[in-house]
Protein backbone atom coordinates (compact mmCIF):
# COMPACT_ATOMS: atom_id res chain seq x y z
CA UNK A 1 0.00 0.00 0.00
CA UNK A 2 0.99 3.65 -0.84
CA UNK A 3 2.53 5.43 2.40
CA UNK A 4 0.26 8.32 4.14
CA UNK A 5 1.48 10.66 6.40
CA UNK A 6 -0.98 11.73 9.51
CA UNK A 7 1.07 14.60 11.16
CA UNK A 8 -0.48 16.18 14.60
CA UNK A 9 1.61 19.37 16.01
CA UNK A 10 0.11 20.46 18.98
CA UNK A 11 -0.07 23.98 20.68
CA UNK A 12 3.10 24.73 21.83
CA UNK A 13 4.30 25.13 18.52
CA UNK A 14 1.15 27.16 16.92
CA UNK A 15 1.65 29.61 19.65
CA UNK A 16 5.07 30.53 18.58
CA UNK A 17 5.16 31.75 15.02
CA UNK A 18 8.62 31.32 14.21
CA UNK A 19 8.39 27.80 15.29
CA UNK A 20 5.26 27.43 13.32
CA UNK A 21 6.81 28.71 10.17
CA UNK A 22 10.02 26.28 10.82
CA UNK A 23 7.21 23.56 11.55
CA UNK A 24 5.92 24.27 8.21
CA UNK A 25 8.39 24.31 5.97
CA UNK A 26 9.73 20.94 7.03
CA UNK A 27 6.55 19.55 6.63
CA UNK A 28 5.99 20.93 3.11
CA UNK A 29 8.83 18.72 1.79
CA UNK A 30 7.83 15.77 2.90
CA UNK A 31 7.45 13.77 -0.74
CA UNK A 32 4.36 11.52 0.06
CA UNK A 33 0.69 11.67 0.89
CA UNK A 34 0.14 13.71 4.22
CA UNK A 35 -2.58 15.37 6.74
CA UNK A 36 -1.98 17.64 9.50
CA UNK A 37 -3.81 18.12 12.36
CA UNK A 38 -3.79 20.82 14.39
CA UNK A 39 -4.48 21.26 18.04
CA UNK A 40 -5.56 24.93 19.48
CA UNK A 41 -2.84 26.69 21.13
CA UNK A 42 -3.07 29.18 23.72
CA UNK A 43 -4.36 31.97 21.16
CA UNK A 44 -8.17 30.94 21.65
CA UNK A 45 -7.96 31.40 25.82
CA UNK A 46 -6.35 35.06 24.92
CA UNK A 47 -9.37 35.76 22.43
CA UNK A 48 -11.71 34.42 24.90
CA UNK A 49 -10.77 36.65 27.94
CA UNK A 50 -10.52 40.05 25.73
CA UNK A 51 -14.43 38.68 24.42
CA UNK A 52 -15.03 37.66 28.26
CA UNK A 53 -15.78 34.40 27.85
CA UNK A 54 -14.23 32.62 30.73
CA UNK A 55 -12.63 29.18 30.43
CA UNK A 56 -14.28 26.79 32.22
CA UNK A 57 -13.11 23.77 33.86
CA UNK A 58 -14.49 20.72 35.82
CA UNK A 59 -12.16 17.66 36.97
CA UNK A 60 -9.54 19.61 33.96
CA UNK A 61 -11.55 18.87 31.76
CA UNK A 62 -12.89 21.64 29.46
CA UNK A 63 -16.68 22.63 29.38
CA UNK A 64 -17.44 24.00 26.05
CA UNK A 65 -20.17 26.33 26.38
CA UNK A 66 -22.46 28.30 23.52
CA UNK A 67 -19.36 31.10 23.65
CA UNK A 68 -16.90 28.92 23.74
CA UNK A 69 -18.13 26.29 20.62
CA UNK A 70 -18.35 29.91 18.30
CA UNK A 71 -15.13 31.25 19.91
CA UNK A 72 -12.85 28.24 19.19
CA UNK A 73 -14.52 27.74 15.66
CA UNK A 74 -13.54 31.29 14.89
CA UNK A 75 -9.93 30.51 16.28
CA UNK A 76 -8.84 26.69 15.48
CA UNK A 77 -11.68 26.47 12.17
CA UNK A 78 -10.78 30.00 11.23
CA UNK A 79 -7.55 31.82 12.37
CA UNK A 80 -5.09 29.21 12.97
CA UNK A 81 -6.66 27.08 10.32
CA UNK A 82 -6.25 29.42 7.31
CA UNK A 83 -2.95 30.55 8.48
CA UNK A 84 -1.33 27.46 8.44
CA UNK A 85 -3.28 26.62 4.68
CA UNK A 86 -1.48 30.64 3.73
CA UNK A 87 1.89 29.61 5.14
CA UNK A 88 1.61 25.72 3.77
CA UNK A 89 0.88 27.45 0.18
CA UNK A 90 3.91 29.90 0.38
CA UNK A 91 5.96 26.69 1.12
CA UNK A 92 3.63 25.24 -3.13
CA UNK A 93 2.43 22.49 -0.69
CA UNK A 94 -1.25 23.03 -1.92
CA UNK A 95 -3.16 23.09 1.96
CA UNK A 96 -6.56 22.91 2.12
CA UNK A 97 -8.04 23.52 5.43
CA UNK A 98 -10.91 21.69 6.56
CA UNK A 99 -13.12 20.74 9.90
CA UNK A 100 -14.68 17.28 10.61
CA UNK A 101 -18.00 19.13 9.44
CA UNK A 102 -16.54 20.01 5.73
CA UNK A 103 -17.59 17.26 3.12
CA UNK A 104 -18.99 15.48 6.37
CA UNK A 105 -15.22 13.77 7.07
CA UNK A 106 -15.71 13.47 10.85
CA UNK A 107 -18.95 13.05 12.28
CA UNK A 108 -19.17 13.29 15.97
CA UNK A 109 -21.61 13.04 18.89
CA UNK A 110 -21.95 15.37 21.40
CA UNK A 111 -20.39 14.07 24.64
CA UNK A 112 -22.92 12.36 27.17
CA UNK A 113 -23.41 13.51 30.71
CA UNK A 114 -20.62 11.96 32.79
CA UNK A 115 -21.37 11.98 36.87
CA UNK A 116 -24.14 14.59 36.00
CA UNK A 117 -20.96 16.37 34.30
CA UNK A 118 -22.68 18.33 31.06
CA UNK A 119 -19.12 18.83 29.03
CA UNK A 120 -21.13 20.97 26.36
CA UNK A 121 -20.40 20.99 22.95
CA UNK A 122 -17.19 18.33 22.98
CA UNK A 123 -17.59 16.08 20.77
CA UNK A 124 -16.92 12.05 20.72
CA UNK A 125 -15.87 10.77 17.02
CA UNK A 126 -18.59 8.39 15.39
CA UNK A 127 -15.02 6.29 13.81
CA UNK A 128 -17.04 4.04 11.46
CA UNK A 129 -18.68 6.94 9.91
CA UNK A 130 -15.74 8.78 9.00
CA UNK A 131 -15.61 9.72 5.04
CA UNK A 132 -12.47 8.39 3.73
CA UNK A 133 -13.70 8.56 -0.01
CA UNK A 134 -13.76 13.04 -0.27
CA UNK A 135 -9.83 12.69 1.69
CA UNK A 136 -8.40 10.01 -0.60
CA UNK A 137 -9.43 11.99 -3.87
CA UNK A 138 -8.15 15.04 -2.31
CA UNK A 139 -4.88 12.99 -1.77
CA UNK A 140 -4.88 11.47 -5.16
CA UNK A 141 -4.69 15.23 -6.36
CA UNK A 142 -1.79 16.01 -4.15
CA UNK A 143 -4.12 18.40 -2.26
CA UNK A 144 -3.14 18.27 1.33
CA UNK A 145 -5.35 18.24 3.84
CA UNK A 146 -4.97 20.36 6.75
CA UNK A 147 -7.62 19.64 10.20
CA UNK A 148 -8.72 22.22 12.54
CA UNK A 149 -9.94 20.45 16.50
CA UNK A 150 -13.82 20.41 15.39
CA UNK A 151 -16.31 18.26 14.43
CA UNK A 152 -19.97 18.56 13.79
CA UNK A 153 -23.15 16.32 14.82
CA UNK A 154 -24.54 16.29 11.36
CA UNK A 155 -27.84 17.97 12.89
CA UNK A 156 -26.21 21.47 12.50
CA UNK A 157 -23.87 21.63 15.17
CA UNK A 158 -20.34 22.23 15.61
CA UNK A 159 -18.46 20.25 18.20
CA UNK A 160 -14.99 20.63 20.16
CA UNK A 161 -12.76 17.46 19.49
CA UNK A 162 -9.27 16.67 20.74
CA UNK A 163 -7.02 16.57 18.07
CA UNK A 164 -4.69 14.03 18.95
CA UNK A 165 -8.24 11.69 18.97
CA UNK A 166 -8.74 13.11 15.48
CA UNK A 167 -5.25 12.34 14.33
CA UNK A 168 -5.51 8.76 15.55
CA UNK A 169 -9.05 8.32 13.85
CA UNK A 170 -8.17 9.78 10.81
CA UNK A 171 -4.91 7.25 11.45
CA UNK A 172 -7.00 4.39 11.77
CA UNK A 173 -10.04 5.32 9.45
CA UNK A 174 -7.05 5.70 6.26
CA UNK A 175 -5.38 2.30 7.37
CA UNK A 176 -8.14 0.58 4.99
CA UNK A 177 -6.03 1.99 1.51
CA UNK A 178 -2.87 3.26 3.12
CA UNK A 179 0.60 2.08 5.00
CA UNK A 180 -0.04 4.97 8.09
CA UNK A 181 2.07 6.39 9.74
CA UNK A 182 1.12 8.81 12.59
CA UNK A 183 3.28 11.44 14.38
CA UNK A 184 2.60 13.20 17.57
CA UNK A 185 4.69 16.14 17.35
CA UNK A 186 5.39 18.00 20.23
CA UNK A 187 7.62 20.24 22.53
CA UNK A 188 9.93 17.37 23.90
CA UNK A 189 11.80 14.60 22.06
CA UNK A 190 9.27 11.51 22.76
CA UNK A 191 8.08 10.07 26.07
CA UNK A 192 10.69 10.72 28.74
CA UNK A 193 11.62 8.81 31.91
CA UNK A 194 12.44 11.44 33.77
CA UNK A 195 10.51 14.61 32.51
CA UNK A 196 13.79 16.54 33.98
CA UNK A 197 15.90 14.82 31.77
CA UNK A 198 15.39 16.37 28.08
CA UNK A 199 17.54 13.08 26.67
CA UNK A 200 15.86 10.23 28.65
CA UNK A 201 13.67 9.22 25.61
CA UNK A 202 11.84 5.72 26.11
CA UNK A 203 12.80 4.42 22.89
CA UNK A 204 9.68 1.97 22.64
CA UNK A 205 6.27 1.86 24.13
CA UNK A 206 3.70 -1.34 23.99
CA UNK A 207 0.74 -1.56 25.92
CA UNK A 208 2.25 -4.06 28.31
CA UNK A 209 5.20 -1.35 28.96
CA UNK A 210 3.15 1.23 29.15
CA UNK A 211 0.99 -0.36 32.15
CA UNK A 212 3.91 -1.32 34.03
CA UNK A 213 5.21 2.55 33.35
CA UNK A 214 1.90 3.80 34.95
CA UNK A 215 1.82 1.62 37.89
CA UNK A 216 5.78 2.65 38.84
CA UNK A 217 4.16 6.30 38.39
CA UNK A 218 7.09 7.29 35.71
CA UNK A 219 5.40 9.15 33.51
CA UNK A 220 3.88 12.46 33.85
CA UNK A 221 0.18 12.80 33.89
CA UNK A 222 -0.28 15.36 30.87
CA UNK A 223 1.44 12.24 28.30
CA UNK A 224 -1.42 9.48 29.15
CA UNK A 225 -3.90 10.51 27.03
CA UNK A 226 -1.63 11.04 23.95
CA UNK A 227 0.28 7.50 24.51
CA UNK A 228 -3.31 5.77 25.06
CA UNK A 229 -4.82 7.65 21.53
CA UNK A 230 -1.44 6.30 19.73
CA UNK A 231 -1.64 2.65 21.11
CA UNK A 232 -5.33 2.61 20.42
CA UNK A 233 -4.13 3.50 16.92
CA UNK A 234 -1.51 0.64 16.49
CA UNK A 235 -4.11 -1.74 17.97
CA UNK A 236 -6.62 -0.59 15.01
CA UNK A 237 -4.22 -1.42 12.35
CA UNK A 238 -2.18 1.95 11.98
CA UNK A 239 1.06 0.88 10.64
CA UNK A 240 3.62 2.89 12.49
CA UNK A 241 3.12 5.81 15.47
CA UNK A 242 5.59 7.84 17.10
CA UNK A 243 5.84 10.28 19.73
CA UNK A 244 8.20 12.90 19.19
CA UNK A 245 9.95 16.79 18.95
CA UNK A 246 8.48 19.00 16.31
CA UNK A 247 11.85 20.02 15.21
CA UNK A 248 12.44 15.86 14.55
CA UNK A 249 9.59 15.64 12.12
CA UNK A 250 11.77 15.24 8.99
CA UNK A 251 13.69 12.19 11.00
CA UNK A 252 10.98 10.78 12.26
CA UNK A 253 9.28 10.56 8.64
CA UNK A 254 12.59 8.21 7.44
CA UNK A 255 13.34 4.42 8.88
CA UNK A 256 15.98 5.97 11.29
CA UNK A 257 13.29 7.54 13.54
CA UNK A 258 14.00 9.83 16.94
CA UNK A 259 11.43 10.03 19.32
CA UNK A 260 9.33 7.06 20.74
CA UNK A 261 8.06 4.21 18.67
CA UNK A 262 4.64 3.00 19.98
CA UNK A 263 3.88 -0.63 19.80
CA UNK B 1 -22.60 21.93 -20.99
CA UNK B 2 -23.56 20.69 -17.26
CA UNK B 3 -25.60 23.48 -15.39
CA UNK B 4 -24.03 25.28 -12.70
CA UNK B 5 -25.73 27.57 -10.14
CA UNK B 6 -23.13 30.16 -8.55
CA UNK B 7 -24.96 31.48 -5.79
CA UNK B 8 -23.84 34.90 -3.34
CA UNK B 9 -25.81 35.46 -0.17
CA UNK B 10 -25.15 38.57 1.64
CA UNK B 11 -24.40 40.15 4.93
CA UNK B 12 -28.13 40.75 5.93
CA UNK B 13 -29.43 37.56 5.72
CA UNK B 14 -26.43 36.46 7.70
CA UNK B 15 -26.85 38.18 10.62
CA UNK B 16 -30.24 36.40 11.18
CA UNK B 17 -30.03 32.98 12.05
CA UNK B 18 -33.94 32.45 10.82
CA UNK B 19 -33.34 34.12 7.46
CA UNK B 20 -29.92 32.09 7.13
CA UNK B 21 -31.78 28.41 8.41
CA UNK B 22 -34.44 28.95 5.64
CA UNK B 23 -31.69 30.16 2.66
CA UNK B 24 -30.00 27.09 3.48
CA UNK B 25 -33.05 25.07 3.68
CA UNK B 26 -33.73 26.29 -0.32
CA UNK B 27 -30.69 26.39 -1.74
CA UNK B 28 -30.08 22.87 -0.24
CA UNK B 29 -32.82 21.71 -2.25
CA UNK B 30 -31.31 23.11 -5.52
CA UNK B 31 -30.75 19.68 -7.89
CA UNK B 32 -27.48 20.96 -9.58
CA UNK B 33 -24.10 21.62 -9.27
CA UNK B 34 -23.98 24.78 -6.87
CA UNK B 35 -21.61 27.04 -5.28
CA UNK B 36 -22.23 29.35 -1.77
CA UNK B 37 -20.16 32.60 -1.83
CA UNK B 38 -21.50 34.35 1.44
CA UNK B 39 -20.74 38.12 2.51
CA UNK B 40 -19.06 39.24 6.38
CA UNK B 41 -22.29 40.23 7.61
CA UNK B 42 -21.83 43.10 10.96
CA UNK B 43 -21.14 40.11 12.93
CA UNK B 44 -17.07 41.11 12.36
CA UNK B 45 -17.47 44.63 13.50
CA UNK B 46 -19.38 43.34 16.73
CA UNK B 47 -16.59 40.99 17.98
CA UNK B 48 -13.86 43.64 16.40
CA UNK B 49 -15.73 46.21 18.57
CA UNK B 50 -15.67 43.76 21.55
CA UNK B 51 -11.76 43.07 20.76
CA UNK B 52 -11.20 47.04 20.30
CA UNK B 53 -9.98 46.98 16.69
CA UNK B 54 -11.68 50.32 14.93
CA UNK B 55 -13.01 49.66 11.99
CA UNK B 56 -11.58 52.23 9.13
CA UNK B 57 -12.84 53.66 6.49
CA UNK B 58 -11.28 56.60 3.92
CA UNK B 59 -13.83 57.54 1.04
CA UNK B 60 -16.18 54.72 2.08
CA UNK B 61 -13.83 51.68 2.04
CA UNK B 62 -12.71 49.59 4.68
CA UNK B 63 -8.86 49.55 5.46
CA UNK B 64 -7.96 45.88 6.22
CA UNK B 65 -4.74 46.45 9.00
CA UNK B 66 -2.83 43.48 10.45
CA UNK B 67 -5.57 43.66 13.51
CA UNK B 68 -8.74 43.33 10.76
CA UNK B 69 -7.47 40.44 8.41
CA UNK B 70 -6.86 38.47 11.95
CA UNK B 71 -10.63 39.11 12.83
CA UNK B 72 -12.33 38.51 9.00
CA UNK B 73 -10.02 35.61 8.71
CA UNK B 74 -11.37 33.96 11.98
CA UNK B 75 -15.29 35.66 11.83
CA UNK B 76 -15.60 35.09 7.81
CA UNK B 77 -13.43 31.79 7.76
CA UNK B 78 -13.94 30.44 10.73
CA UNK B 79 -17.07 31.09 12.65
CA UNK B 80 -19.90 32.06 9.62
CA UNK B 81 -18.52 29.55 7.04
CA UNK B 82 -18.75 26.77 9.33
CA UNK B 83 -21.75 27.52 10.93
CA UNK B 84 -23.01 27.51 7.63
CA UNK B 85 -21.24 24.19 6.52
CA UNK B 86 -23.00 22.78 9.69
CA UNK B 87 -26.17 23.92 8.99
CA UNK B 88 -26.03 22.32 5.28
CA UNK B 89 -24.83 18.74 6.22
CA UNK B 90 -28.14 18.77 8.44
CA UNK B 91 -30.05 19.54 5.19
CA UNK B 92 -28.11 16.48 3.61
CA UNK B 93 -25.95 18.93 1.18
CA UNK B 94 -22.23 18.27 1.58
CA UNK B 95 -21.19 21.46 2.07
CA UNK B 96 -16.86 21.99 2.10
CA UNK B 97 -15.99 25.28 3.74
CA UNK B 98 -13.19 27.16 1.42
CA UNK B 99 -11.06 30.41 1.64
CA UNK B 100 -9.62 31.47 -1.64
CA UNK B 101 -5.92 30.19 -0.15
CA UNK B 102 -7.57 26.42 0.24
CA UNK B 103 -6.55 24.31 -2.89
CA UNK B 104 -5.07 27.75 -4.06
CA UNK B 105 -8.03 28.67 -5.91
CA UNK B 106 -8.46 32.03 -5.84
CA UNK B 107 -4.82 33.37 -6.04
CA UNK B 108 -5.20 37.49 -5.65
CA UNK B 109 -2.64 40.37 -5.37
CA UNK B 110 -2.57 42.97 -2.21
CA UNK B 111 -4.42 46.25 -3.59
CA UNK B 112 -1.98 48.66 -4.91
CA UNK B 113 -1.93 52.14 -3.45
CA UNK B 114 -4.27 54.40 -4.63
CA UNK B 115 -3.83 57.95 -4.41
CA UNK B 116 -1.12 57.41 -2.11
CA UNK B 117 -3.74 55.58 0.64
CA UNK B 118 -3.00 51.73 1.32
CA UNK B 119 -6.36 49.81 1.76
CA UNK B 120 -4.06 47.16 3.89
CA UNK B 121 -4.72 43.46 3.43
CA UNK B 122 -7.48 44.28 0.63
CA UNK B 123 -7.01 41.82 -2.18
CA UNK B 124 -7.60 41.86 -6.11
CA UNK B 125 -8.36 38.52 -7.42
CA UNK B 126 -6.02 37.13 -10.44
CA UNK B 127 -8.62 36.15 -12.58
CA UNK B 128 -6.74 33.98 -14.72
CA UNK B 129 -4.97 31.72 -11.96
CA UNK B 130 -7.90 30.41 -10.46
CA UNK B 131 -7.47 27.11 -10.13
CA UNK B 132 -11.28 25.35 -11.16
CA UNK B 133 -9.77 21.80 -11.71
CA UNK B 134 -10.08 21.34 -7.83
CA UNK B 135 -13.59 22.57 -7.98
CA UNK B 136 -14.24 20.77 -11.35
CA UNK B 137 -13.41 17.75 -8.87
CA UNK B 138 -15.46 18.69 -5.73
CA UNK B 139 -18.31 19.36 -7.45
CA UNK B 140 -18.24 15.95 -9.61
CA UNK B 141 -18.23 14.01 -6.00
CA UNK B 142 -21.55 15.93 -5.66
CA UNK B 143 -19.89 18.43 -2.68
CA UNK B 144 -21.02 21.75 -2.25
CA UNK B 145 -18.06 24.64 -2.17
CA UNK B 146 -18.86 27.57 0.17
CA UNK B 147 -16.64 30.40 -0.15
CA UNK B 148 -16.06 32.78 2.57
CA UNK B 149 -14.79 36.71 1.02
CA UNK B 150 -11.06 36.07 1.79
CA UNK B 151 -8.19 35.12 -0.93
CA UNK B 152 -4.39 34.85 -0.34
CA UNK B 153 -1.52 36.12 -1.81
CA UNK B 154 0.68 32.75 -2.29
CA UNK B 155 3.15 34.52 -0.05
CA UNK B 156 1.75 33.46 3.26
CA UNK B 157 -1.14 36.27 3.29
CA UNK B 158 -4.48 35.98 3.84
CA UNK B 159 -6.50 38.58 1.93
CA UNK B 160 -9.84 40.50 2.26
CA UNK B 161 -12.03 40.19 -0.80
CA UNK B 162 -15.64 41.01 -1.55
CA UNK B 163 -17.62 38.44 -1.90
CA UNK B 164 -19.66 39.67 -5.14
CA UNK B 165 -16.39 40.10 -6.84
CA UNK B 166 -15.21 35.95 -5.94
CA UNK B 167 -18.65 34.97 -6.82
CA UNK B 168 -18.51 36.85 -10.46
CA UNK B 169 -14.64 35.67 -10.63
CA UNK B 170 -15.93 31.98 -9.80
CA UNK B 171 -18.30 32.12 -11.93
CA UNK B 172 -16.64 33.33 -14.97
CA UNK B 173 -13.60 30.76 -14.46
CA UNK B 174 -15.96 28.16 -14.67
CA UNK B 175 -18.29 29.65 -17.61
CA UNK B 176 -15.51 27.11 -19.66
CA UNK B 177 -16.64 23.85 -18.00
CA UNK B 178 -20.43 24.88 -17.07
CA UNK B 179 -23.51 26.57 -17.93
CA UNK B 180 -23.14 28.82 -15.30
CA UNK B 181 -26.03 31.00 -13.74
CA UNK B 182 -24.69 33.26 -11.57
CA UNK B 183 -27.19 34.53 -8.56
CA UNK B 184 -26.51 37.60 -6.41
CA UNK B 185 -29.46 37.57 -3.52
CA UNK B 186 -29.89 40.22 -0.80
CA UNK B 187 -32.36 42.03 0.78
CA UNK B 188 -34.60 43.38 -2.08
CA UNK B 189 -36.94 42.15 -5.04
CA UNK B 190 -33.63 42.86 -8.05
CA UNK B 191 -32.89 46.42 -9.12
CA UNK B 192 -35.36 49.58 -7.65
CA UNK B 193 -36.34 51.74 -10.17
CA UNK B 194 -37.07 53.64 -6.76
CA UNK B 195 -35.92 52.80 -3.43
CA UNK B 196 -39.23 53.38 -1.59
CA UNK B 197 -41.35 50.98 -4.07
CA UNK B 198 -40.49 47.39 -3.10
CA UNK B 199 -41.87 46.13 -6.70
CA UNK B 200 -40.50 48.75 -8.87
CA UNK B 201 -38.22 46.07 -10.15
CA UNK B 202 -36.32 46.68 -13.16
CA UNK B 203 -37.00 43.51 -15.21
CA UNK B 204 -33.48 43.55 -17.48
CA UNK B 205 -30.31 45.64 -17.25
CA UNK B 206 -27.98 46.00 -20.27
CA UNK B 207 -24.84 47.81 -20.41
CA UNK B 208 -26.35 50.62 -22.36
CA UNK B 209 -29.56 50.76 -20.25
CA UNK B 210 -27.39 51.10 -17.17
CA UNK B 211 -25.36 53.79 -18.67
CA UNK B 212 -28.63 55.75 -19.06
CA UNK B 213 -29.71 54.45 -15.23
CA UNK B 214 -26.99 55.93 -13.96
CA UNK B 215 -26.90 59.20 -16.14
CA UNK B 216 -30.56 59.87 -14.68
CA UNK B 217 -29.19 59.28 -11.51
CA UNK B 218 -32.26 56.69 -10.29
CA UNK B 219 -30.40 54.35 -9.08
CA UNK B 220 -29.01 53.96 -5.50
CA UNK B 221 -25.65 54.44 -5.07
CA UNK B 222 -25.09 50.77 -3.36
CA UNK B 223 -26.18 48.78 -6.02
CA UNK B 224 -23.62 50.37 -8.54
CA UNK B 225 -20.90 47.86 -7.72
CA UNK B 226 -22.87 44.59 -7.62
CA UNK B 227 -24.29 45.72 -11.47
CA UNK B 228 -21.07 46.55 -12.51
CA UNK B 229 -19.72 43.16 -11.39
CA UNK B 230 -23.09 41.35 -12.81
CA UNK B 231 -22.12 43.17 -16.53
CA UNK B 232 -18.82 42.39 -16.15
CA UNK B 233 -19.49 38.56 -15.23
CA UNK B 234 -21.96 38.85 -18.50
CA UNK B 235 -19.07 40.40 -20.44
CA UNK B 236 -17.06 37.05 -19.86
CA UNK B 237 -19.18 34.56 -20.44
CA UNK B 238 -21.20 33.64 -17.91
CA UNK B 239 -24.75 32.52 -19.25
CA UNK B 240 -27.08 34.39 -16.96
CA UNK B 241 -26.66 36.39 -14.49
CA UNK B 242 -29.52 37.71 -11.84
CA UNK B 243 -29.99 40.21 -8.82
CA UNK B 244 -33.01 39.14 -6.79
CA UNK B 245 -34.25 38.29 -3.23
CA UNK B 246 -32.96 35.65 -1.05
CA UNK B 247 -36.76 34.79 -0.84
CA UNK B 248 -36.53 34.12 -4.87
CA UNK B 249 -33.83 31.86 -4.50
CA UNK B 250 -35.30 28.57 -6.51
CA UNK B 251 -37.83 30.50 -8.26
CA UNK B 252 -34.54 32.52 -9.79
CA UNK B 253 -33.02 28.98 -10.25
CA UNK B 254 -36.10 28.07 -13.16
CA UNK B 255 -37.00 29.67 -16.30
CA UNK B 256 -39.90 31.91 -14.60
CA UNK B 257 -37.43 34.19 -12.89
CA UNK B 258 -37.64 37.34 -10.47
CA UNK B 259 -35.37 40.06 -9.79
CA UNK B 260 -33.47 41.84 -12.26
CA UNK B 261 -31.88 39.86 -15.58
CA UNK B 262 -28.34 41.08 -16.57
CA UNK B 263 -27.80 41.27 -20.17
Amino acid sequence: MKQLFVIKIGGNVIDDAQKLQSFLKDFSTIDAPKILVHGGGKIATRIGEQLGIESKYIDGRRITDDATIDLVTMVYGGLVNKKIVAELQACNCNAIGLTGADGNIIPAKKRPLKNDIDYGWAGDIIGEKINIALLKTLLKQAVVPVFAPLTHTGTGKILNTNADTIAASLAVALSEAFDVRLIYCFEKKGVLENIADENSVIKQITQASFTELKAASILYLGILPKIENALSAIDAGVSTVLIGHADDLLQNCTDNMAGTLIL
